[in-house]
């Protein structure tokens, strides 16, 4: 058994300019936007990515099947732009796995001859707001001007810890391998899956590679998704009631 | 010193067509079921699996002597069914060990021969119930039906979390190896050993493998079990009330 | 680098009929039986283990002088009988690395022809008492006998959770090797470095081996540890309130 | 990917008698003494060291462009005195890590010729202070006194749990290897970044090294570093203080 095991679901070659990443992280905000677009664009996905760094852990999908967590690659070409997508359920346990997963992830990037990488995620603020920017990070300085261009904010304070996780990474070592690289982090409480977050992301995203993108159902998803955390809230409030009345 | 050892006890060559898991978990459902049928059935034991994963402790018998914590392969033929118990002390305590040893756990299942697996467990719900439902996950589409026929509950809702540990990953990985798998998890408060859990397991199971077993030995055994469960929390009550005399 | 380094610090060919384990632990009673014996027999030191398994600290000696956490093996020969010591500053931070340091203590027990090991422990109760009992366990059933006739208690009760580090893992890998094991427990409340206890695991221990040790110096060494133990409260007792005055 | 991963920045052939480390701890001491003293002295950076065992994240410099947290090596001839310095942005996240760490620094060194090690750091004793000593510790007897001379002080209560992390590390590897070593610990609270006490062990050291540095930017440098660590517990404050009004 491989540490990390990458499964390509057929033997045909592709090809892709631009990888935009969105694993779960802060808000969902990077796989809200990676989701949306997979769906809009009508991506395909050509590997899975399974590992003994994520939680030993299965996920049971609505038909009762059982399946591993992983992540996923998808694939898509839309108005002269090829363009792959990295996103799925988990991110590494362990700092050790976080860099090799990294390192994985830009294999399959370079394979597909990517040149541009869009890290996306939530940035946490521990509030609620109602306007939502847009924080950026780059992985060469000439990247900047055009992103500021876009609505990117810049922010020496903004975000003061770095970029934990895959994001961050992938930036870094793409920058090694010769990719440009670009974070795009959406202002978002931390405390509720944002698709409003997601959705300022995307409007940046969508201007900086020159691709229109319907967000109506990004905003659809996003309430569905609310409404499910609702219920599971509901879930848990009702167990732990039930529960001090069992112990009380 | 290998990661994981895997000791045969003798060099007859051996056979099952089902792999019964029960290995610790909430309420220890799955390793009372386990434990039970083996005893019914008078399993053999043929395997002994040790690993730098498990806790680094011994356990003492009854009569003061030592052995490392391990799992164990039983195997028996019944009515013309072979079956291969795993159960035993413990499971991994990181993350990389629960799946090199899922892993490792199906090696020992294909040299069997094994096609079937099930994965016996139980499902916290933080409070006690009178009607114990047994919630089913399984790793190919097609299984469902037939459990669904044999009582058992697929929910969208339960397990809301996936499965964790052992239980999901052989099934995940067994599919890989075309092994058809299914998860049985008995409704259990958390808080105890759950004999009536793994009684309401054991009906499911039995059904599904068209094996009558008697069950009064495990409400026994469940029985004896509880008075020890009580045993030490009287002890511990003790203590901490000893301890709270020493302090104050 | 590797994972576990040992140094021999001689060329000399050495011998020990008997290994007698005395690691750090609950109320150091291991070690204070182990380093007294080392002292009292004259013991002389012929290796040194290092690991990345150990805390990445070290220690500075009463000259100010640097030295890695490590454990030490001394050996010793007296009245027809050849011994060796395994004591030192640590034991594993993780369960891998306890798994494969005791793989690596019982390589150099059989490199020096070892036949019998005594793990010595102790065993906490939680609060203080008069009368401390030698609790047991023992890697094959014969040596029961011996154990008991010298005074050691073997409890189906007692130690529930069975041995954890060390101790317990060489007497089960001793076993594999044809080594014969005992473990030897002193009841000690778990709060204090504890030469009472230590006092009695001599006394059963000597009776084992047949070797008559004075425990006069263990009890000056203990009444010393036991005085340096109350200054360091008091300093952290004034460290606490200096810094309740700084913050408050 | 190599778990650590030394980037040398040229293919010069550079030598240093000297080995100055000043990794982050306690009240950024050794850091802020390294980093004034590369400053002061014009040091050249030779060598960055990326790690998996480091955190797996990213630092956003104030261009907005990412890097990879790491440490790094410089080189500077001064008044017949060749020194290298070790500084950088973190300390491995675990135990194996510090260990394989330590060694890599001092293969480096090894390569650069180093004879002696002076490892800088803090010594958290909960409080502020008006007069700050320097604790020391050496690698080998002979090194105490020319230390004591400097005002340096050895005392064998302090500090009393040995020295944690990279400096201790090397300390005793580097005796090992043949170098010298000796460490600096400045008195700090712990709780600020101190430049106070980095200033008394710059002002120890220069006299060790006999090489005399303006201590003014240091200070001025300090002062900075106060005010920015002021600025985020204001916004820290100010977050807290926010989120509780969105909680409440």
């Amino acid at each position: 058994m491989d540490d990390i095991s990458i499964k390509m679901l057929s033997d045909e070659k592709y090809h892709a300019d631009i990888l935009i990443e969105g694993l779960p992280g802060v808000g969902q905000v990077g796989k809200l936007v990676a989701e949306h677009m997979i769906e809009e664009l009508g991506a395909v996905k050509i590997a899975e990515i399974t590992s003994i760094f994520f939680p030993p852990q299965v996920i049971i999908d609505e038909n009762g099947v059982t399946r591993l967590t992983r992540n996923e690659v998808y694939v898509v070409n839309k108005d002269d732009r090829s363009i792959a997508f990295l996103t799925g359920d988990v991110q590494s346990g362990s700092a050790e796995g976080h860099y090799l997963l990294a390192d994985a992830y830009l294999d399959i990037a370079e394979s597909l001859g990517v040149k541009q990488i869009y890290a996306l995620g939530g940035y946490g603020t521990g509030h609620l707001q109602e306007e939502i920017q847009v924080f950026g990070a780059v992985n060469a300085p000439e990247l900047k001007e055009s992103a500021e261009n876009a609505g990117v904010v810049f922010s020496t304070d903004e975000p003061g810890g770095g970029i934990f996780g895959a994001s961050g990474l992938i930036l870094a070592f793409g920058a090694e391998r010769g990719m440009e690289g670009m974070c795009l982090m959406g202002e978002t409480s931390g405390y509720i899956v944002d698709p409003k977050s997601a959705h300022a992301v995307l409007r940046v995203l969508s201007s900086l590679i020159g691709l229109d993108i319907d967000a109506t159902k990004l905003e659809e998803r996003a309430t569905e998704m609310e409404a499910i955390v609702e219920k599971i809230r509901e879930h848990e409030s009702a167990k732990a009631a039930e529960q001090l009345n069992y112990i009380g």
